[in-house]
């Protein structure tokens, strides 16, 4: 990027002293802002179109700006653009650059415009398509983890893979592998709902707010905001270059997603671990050690897990900049973009990360099924049939707890304790109802909506399907 | 609160050793959860009137546990409830008072639920209640918002009260101030709408997913959904016992709200300082100070600026605790209701105060027209001037700046410059020219879809006012 | 708490209406501040006593004031204090309960001392004493991990407790069981590092600083720190009752600690799975399940990592209300007491459990030194024989990893490769090499300063047992 | 930066599949921690030395392989090295071309180290050199504002500055400027204790921890840290490789220093708008508009008041990160640069401007001595008058206040109330005591250590430079 300070400044008329150096460099956007290249170019050529339809430019001052823009939009996609920091940000080196290209005409393109709303205008488009780009891809994941829980459904010989279920990340009762895709799969549907409302809040164009004020020039916003995609114009001209509401909610609903895709990495390093051994990641997604000969580090896990935190910590910037400021445009402001652009970067490579990696991990069926038997973890059941059979709950509850303290003191499981210590707990126990609190019964039992068993997964499985197509 | 720790445990059918007391304490959330005490009887009420229903439990037996929980309830709103400490939480407080009220039938209660779905379903009641308060509250100022643009309109005299508009806290351009209400306005009703689409998305009852998986109980989860007044059952138990993203975006609202609350208040703080002199805050929402008897200091504003923090790091703290925790349940997740209620509470004060204080206060429309004339606030006004003239804006805009450094450097205003002066700037320019760049001149020419002339100013009040009505 | 309102404000004079209920309520600090209310009369019996010796209240007043003082802190130990909502906050009860005891000369003491820097003394005070609480609870808590890497140098049979050590959670190399708690034991010996450097930082009294410019009364400011404790008054007013880094830098040292926490928490919760299988809980810092008759949950581990995320908010919170405010005193300010109170709060327990449940913790020693082994842990081993024996450990590193792949591929370990495999892997090899890497030999060759070997971990826990006495 | 996949991986012995392409560009760290390169060749021209000194290197091999590394460095600092995405981080891209340079033997530099202790030890250098460099620009800074203190003692005609001074931004009472400048001094040179602390806290060499459990080769660890410039290496080398307090406590000492930063920044703001009219900022670090031809913004002020934001972002997103993750290094912990890069550059940039920018501030005498008169300032005084009389503060100060109000409500000043009326309110007040109490009266009067009498700012101002000095 050049730096040169030849360049007049577009706003230096009433100052007696240049900026100084440093200060320009402290305040030059242009290093971050030229991403809004597109949506800046997009503004204007919709801006210059309206001001010939209202008659404000000739339609030869309309054609030679929109050729010109045009030209330098061309330039800008090709990576021949010149950006220059003296040039302070993306509007002043896009309008300068028309300037060099078509001379003082380019000057009316500022016409009933300010940067306030310039800025607004483009930066609401982009986290606009942001906010509409993530739903996308967090429709995709779903799909895959859709897919996946239908995958599993059958993928032990027929049979579905069965997982320990945890709280406390102690054994709590078996479950279906499916069951737990269908869980991410429906934080992720409201992670989709989230960007999809945050567009719709945000569809609102502030174009030709101006500086705050509005502008004396007969404007059509109306226009403006259709050719550029938005709904409507924003109602209030303060609102409409002083607020960022719209990406703080954006950044909102980014740590909400980023929590919930943590969650999941923090549940699949543990997976991936010798001790738990339920699953192997595909090399392709792993990567080794430097001294290590024998590692195989679930990066992307950890990566996904890690920049949660930088995600977070862009939400908290930005509120805490928004927070203080009165209306309407501060400088505070420009610090804006660059969590909004990181948040979304970030997203978007852990959302396609894991579309791609999920589909190729390997689960192993035996381990996921020997674990879910561990711990007592059909206990439960045994307390049921007691409740069942007219035993109040806590006193089940109390039986089975003891029952369980006892095997566990003896290094025993449920079914390995003698007929005589069952019914010495409870009249109604004896070692065939023990026997028969496999963790495939466990599984088929739990029956109602929502849970666990096959056919309640399956169900849930199909109607995901039918709302994803 | 009791702390005795007589009473046996739930749950300690297994355990060898006693818990030790402080960990006892450091467990016990029935300090901050007994909040949830109508929420949990609700709970109750429903699941035992749906256990009924499917026959899991007897007429008889649905009718004692009600009325005793009926009679426990009554308790508690009248402050004769004994809260104990080593109950732990509200759920075993409201459990163990039933069993010793009605006896062992009590147990009956727990049949086929979870305290993993107990307080998933209590604290879901409690957020969506709070964000459908929250919601109702906002549109409340909003209505005054709304009002106070309506009253403004001819407050001074049958005229606007004309304020100066600021970006970078530096006068730019002459707003009314009724346009400065309804930007707060507009904000607002983006608020309203994040906490009901907050609300409608955690419209569903996790109850029936009991402890992760479901339950072999042949429940009805569409009448306790129904009965409790959410819109369905969750889909899946995993995620209905797991999730918190319902907390995390009612806390993402909050963080909004207290932003924009916390921006308004700033104004105010600023605009009722001696310098500025812009209005006058009741007695009734200000307070002094010990040792200097003049002061009179605008509270309500700055703690609701900085309770803006605590509402920040309530968002803060939750994401954090979510972020690492692996599927279902985990005890991390108890963090969760103290912010919740926290950030609530604190906006529910903050926004009954500011809808109290806004009609009180008194604005000077002689200090704010004086302010909004100060630092040649309609400089553009005289650039657009030439540029309807044909002069492109840049020119036009340079022009013009080097007249205000002209009028800067003697102490004068742009009306005060020679036609000398003037005419040598630019040939189009003149005295009389400069002299009708008055404040009111300039707001009425603002009159671009959005802007601050009156006319559309009144538009949007009276937009507004519909909506609201 | 009464919350009558007929009390006279002390600030009344210049307000023509009285507040408002709700303002008052919101204002209140009472609440949360009556916590001050030790240092406040400490505070206060400081500046009575100087104001007697340096002639500005006679003997007579000083005595009188102080007695009323004392009787009042007898009070409120007692628990016979009424504290009254509307009297605003802590000052302001103990003041108006002074002249209630002993009439008008109680308005004496308020003479050349002003809330701000009444407030700004009691809560440094408090402050620095938390600092200086936590640093020596953060030391006791270094002082069990020292105990207990020493214990386990040869608590299995006479033999150190070897662990698998971990990076991306998969097994790395072993190490020592001692290695490990001496690993905490460094980061706590850093925490309490922290605490004490900002104990020392704070150490400055502001009492005298007065309203914001200091007083016109002869004081001696000396004489208020040295009574106090202080080392020094703060040198300027203005930064003495506007300032709160201190406050900041204090919750800055407690989220760092908590994180430490944190991660301990998470190792432990990972380490009493059944997966991991590496330790037992004591039945006394574990809790049940209400439905789950065989859980046994790490609910002090869950709580220390959840709470971190409270820890982490309420730093944010004040830094983020500290950022906007212009000097000195704003009402924002106010909100600078809970979170210092509720970190305190939180990590002073969570220190004292983790010393508690420590000792008590069993750790399995067969099932670590057997997960120590698996994953090919001594791999780097065989690649530094390599290595020593002058291949370029580039090289060596590539030609180990080929063998994990090959017995990895073939479900086996390193040292049931066969002569031949190995020989054509890289001449230097043969299966004697490759059936020496245990772990034992493996953590015995780690002699580097701070490495796992025994003898350096020894140096290890006696240097600190040495610091610690 | 070249993306080529060409090269191969340097620890792929073990794997079938390659890497997938946006796995690579996730995981890489280079396009950030290439500014570690110094750092990096530094840490091995060390360890490379310290190899030969205790004969694990021929000398031979040390020089082959330092004259490697620091022509690799050479081409580093000419901009002439080329970075590879497929090389993953700076570790690797320079070990690679070491090897392009010198062949095999360049695989000898990572004989018994691991990227894990590299890492550490380079990021601890530059965090260190970082926390003392803002260490040192914090204390300029400071010299500049006790500068400015000293010179503006005498700045207005020989008299000292008088500036209103502030609580709940209403007038309080008056100041000097120097007093203000001296409290912005104090927190500054605790700000610079803050990163001197952290500095030598941080002062351990990680260095030959290896991988996390120190290596069996017979390093010199205490020659290393030694020749790194280290006071000592860490004593325990799982702590060496996955602890990251010292980042966070960087970060802490950078958000501390940033809320100052801000606060001042919000003053700033404040004094130069035409309200407050108090100081004209150097159009040098000021800019303009694009639209409004008059404006001149006080950008610096603005960028560093929302730059807070972004650095309380970066500790916030760390503490996250950390927090969650098990011992020894997670990927996780890449997440720790960029934060530190980013609040170092930000910081030192507003530290230098602000270093620049206040000597060049022009401050209006008349203006900030009228509003020091503004808003009844001397009110305290006049208590204290009656207080001095033997009257109690509390009651003097109701007497006043009822004069204020009288005053206020009758648009008079204190000093221009009647002898009748000043009677009525106290027997011992008369109109020659309310006219002696101007702003110099009540500056001199707070002769109070650290008050604001000309005197004791002279005092502090001297005690500062001889500090600095």
């Amino acid at each position: 990027m050049t730096q040169s300070t030849s360049d007049k400044k577009l706003w230096g008329g009433r100052f007696a002293e240049a900026t100084d150096g440093l200060v320009e460099l402290f305040n030059a956007s242009v290093g971050f802002d030229q991403r809004l290249a597109e949506q800046d170019i997009r503004g204007s050529l919709a801006h210059v179109a309206m001001l010939g339809q209202v008659g404000i430019l000739t339609p030869d001052e309309v054609g030679q700006i929109q050729e010109g823009l045009r030209a330098i939009l061309a330039d800008i996609r090709a990576g021949e653009f010149e950006w220059r920091l003296d040039r302070e940000d993306v509007h002043m080196n896009v309008e300068a650059a028309l300037r060099d290209r078509i001379g003082p005409v380019a000057g009316k393109l500022h016409t009933a415009r300010s940067r306030n709303d310039q800025v607004a205008v483009d930066f609401r488009l982009f986290t606009k398509e942001a906010a509409l780009d993530l739903a996308e891809k967090t429709r995709a994941l779903r799909a895959v983890m859709v897919g996946e829980a239908g995958k599993h459904l059958t993928s032990d010989g027929g049979e579905p893979i069965i997982l320990p279920g945890y709280t406390h990340l102690q054994v709590a009762q078996p479950i279906l592998l499916s069951h737990w895709f269908m869980a991410y799969a429906a934080m992720l549907e409201r992670d989709e709902g989230r960007f999809r409302d945050a567009a719709e809040r945000m569809d609102e164009s502030p174009l030709g707010s101006s500086a705050l004020a509005g502008t004396p020039w007969p404007l059509d916003r109306h226009a403006t905001a259709a050719a550029l995609g938005f709904a409507r114009p924003t109602a209030n001209s303060l609102d409409g270059v002083g607020s960022r509401d719209f990406a703080l909610e954006f950044l909102s609903a980014c740590a909400i997603l980023a929590a919930h895709l943590s969650r999941l990495s923090e549940e699949l390093i543990l997976y991936s671990t010798f001790e738990f051994g339920f699953l192997t990641l595909p090399d392709s997604h792993t990567t080794g050690s430097s001294i290590m000969p024998q590692k195989k580090n679930p990066d992307v896990s950890e990566l996904a897990r890690g920049k949660a935190g930088r995600v977070f910590g862009n939400l908290m910037g930005l509120l805490t900049v928004v927070k203080g400021t009165p209306l309407a445009y501060n400088k505070d402001l420009q610090e804006d973009k660059e969590g909004v652009f990181d948040s979304y970067d970030t997203l978007s490579v852990v959302l396609r990360l894991y579309a791609d990696m999920l589909p190729k991990t390997v689960w192993h069926a035996g381990a996921t099924k020997a674990a879910a038997a561990r711990g007592f973890s059909t206990a439960t059941d045994l307390a049921d049939f007691l409740a069942r059979s007219g035993v109040p709950f806590r006193e089940a509850h109390e039986v089975v707890g003891g029952l369980v303290g006892l095997a566990s003191r003896t290094g025993r499981q449920l079914w390995d304790l003698t007929d005589e210590e069952l019914r010495s707990a409870h009249p109604l126990l004896n070692a065939g109802v023990a026997r028969s609190l496999t963790v495939e019964e466990s599984v088929k039992a739990r029956q109602s909506y929502g849970g666990t068993a096959p056919e309640r997964v399956r169900e849930q499985v199909e109607a995901a399907k039918a709302a994803l197509s």
